[in-house]
């Protein structure tokens, strides 16, 4: 069972006058909407696609979103949309409300929620290592070992966010950006939420202090942790191993890049 | 504004008797539960957490969930937690009914719901190239060009899982896999949703057909692309820039990681 075909809520309605929602998938191949010709109706999948392009280029397209949960940061909506064969569907999906504060996100350029920062911190004469945090996230009822990160904060630069963000969590204040990375999006099954990778290098021996000093709201559960470059893989492993503290996909595969190809591709 | 500090949802509740939410931070600084001995509460932060350490080591750590939404794929939660210090907070979050169906989440182990395939796709005396997927996702809005990935059935082996979903949403068949990465988290900040990061070799050369052939459900929205490893970075940049297509996270980090340090570390 695929991400999509298990959670792919084929809750079918037609076009118009839709009051209800079927947990049918055969139904959703029955239920063409008027952008479909009656020709195309009759053939198979293949048939269907082909003359489905040459009906409507736009397929599929999200066409309505309805709030289903809201609170002052989360947003849970019920988002009818079309399939590459025009017909009607429905999902579900959350956003953060301090993104998107206006509903306005259909057929609006991505916006991009956050930075999380890659910190590189170089020493001469020493292995660079990576600055890193510790922070509970209830939502997974754990410490997760994860990358600095944090919102952008409305009008705010990305490598603006990045430095601040950096400096707050951790206290080491970074001394230039190395790579900025494009929006990218999460976990896209279930959310539109998105963040920016940003590789900064922050440099031991510019530091004010020797242990820089976090400036953390009193509900933030953040410890800073410094692990090896090298080594980061196994070091995240052991760390999971030895503390059960979950791990996050960025940093993770980010890591696992890092090492190379797999050996026997090398 | 750290993704913390946004979204901490200072909302704070007595530990008896709770009936009502509080919008205020300084609140959920003067309501240390009955765990935390009068002598801490006087303290400052850095006072807090040794004290609160001596008096709890399990803090923080979540002690309730209620659901506040629900669906056949998706329940929203309102987590009560203890921060570290004791006072009592709460966070809202999703997470995937098909993973935790018995709402047992609570200082269980943590399960993994899905595998995310790299796979590379090699051919002798060729380059090694990367079979991605672009599928079109509702939360998002738009087409993502993203990994083969899919929900692991119940008690199937992660492996297996991978080889599977590689084979129905692209119709190539893997010869092995190369690593298999432990359970990472996506988006922590709003969700429990994690996966394993699977690198598989697929050899052009085993296909049954030089065209495989997907095995999509009607509504699954999926196209196969196959991408350059060399230069996969620019490739996805390009794929952005000239579809408007979205990104996901652990291929654009795997993909930088692979890049190498940043030329001025290297």
């Amino acid at each position: 069972m695929s991400l999509v075909m298990s959670r792919s809520h084929a809750l079918v309605t037609r076009l118009r006058g839709a009051t209800s929602l079927v947990h049918d998938r055969s139904i959703a191949r029955c239920t063409p909407t008027d952008r479909v010709s009656k020709n195309a109706r009759l053939g198979d999948l293949r048939r269907w696609q082909s003359t489905t392009k040459s009906v409507d280029e736009r397929l599929p397209r999200v066409i309505a979103q309805t709030t289903v949960f809201e609170n002052p940061w989360l947003r849970l909506k019920a988002i009818r949309f079309l399939d590459e064969r025009g017909a009607e569907r429905q999902w579900t999906g959350l956003e953060r409300t301090t993104t998107y504060p206006d509903g306005h996100a259909i057929g609006q350029e991505s916006k991009c929620d956050a930075v999380v920062v890659f910190p590189f911190l170089t020493q001469p004469d020493a292995p660079t290592r990576v600055i890193l945090i510790r922070q509970f996230r209830p939502p997974v009822g754990k410490w997760v070992v994860e990358l600095p990160a944090g919102l952008i904060d409305g009008e705010e630069a990305p490598d603006v966010a990045a430095s601040r963000e950096l400096q707050e969590e951790t206290g080491y204040v970074a001394s230039r950006v190395l790579h900025m990375g494009p929006p990218m999006v999460n976990d896209q099954g279930i959310t539109n939420g998105s963040c920016r990778f940003v590789l900064m290098q922050v440099e031991a021996d510019a530091q004010a202090s020797a242990e820089p000093t976090q400036q953390l709201e009193a509900d933030e559960m953040i410890q800073v942790l410094v692990a090896p470059l090298e080594s980061l893989v196994p070091w995240l492993l052991e760390r999971q191993h030895t503390h059960g503290d979950a791990i996050d996909a960025r940093l993770y595969s980010y890591a696992l890049g890092l090492q190379g190809l797999p050996p026997t591709l090398a």
